[in-house]
């Protein structure tokens, strides 16, 4: 990424890749939404925080050093928020 | 995205997507630190809360509607990330 010193050269990256991370939020969620409802089909346990440690690991392991603990947190925010939309989806099933 | 019902394939696509996501991430915080340097090279003010209000209203127009929570905490909590983050890069240049 060169330097790009104007800013709204610096703001028009950011919306593109926001327009990406939206997308793929979202189709995150879908899935995660299918895993609550194939668990639950299936009489397992929604929660399953090894998973989620393992997913942290492994984003902290694959981010330069200087993001490690803002990506960490960023992934453990998107968890929290995807386990909301699970919930959500599967009190819509009752 | 087909009813994929086993778990494994389930939890592959969400691997997958973490990786673009992650991937994405460190993009978006590689070009928010440049903002920064930027804005304080030229002697701007850093925080921008009506740039923000503008992100959080296109992601819930650009979402499904019964996400349009979930996606505005999740780049809520995105921003507040990526300000730590900045606010770190300017701190080290100091």
């Amino acid at each position: 990424m060169e330097n790009k010193s104007d800013l709204t050269a610096l703001r028009a990256a950011i919306d593109e890749i926001d327009r990406q991370l939206l997308d793929l939020f979202c189709q995150r969620m879908e899935v995660v939404a299918q895993v609550g409802l194939y668990k639950k089909a299936q009489g397992l346990p929604v929660l399953h925080p090894a998973r989620e440690q393992e997913i942290l690991e492994r984003v902290r392991h694959n981010c330069p050093d200087e993001m490690g603990d803002y990506a960490s947190d960023y992934f453990a925010q998107m968890m929290r928020i995807s386990r909301e939309y699970q919930q959500h989806i599967l009190k819509g099933e009752q």
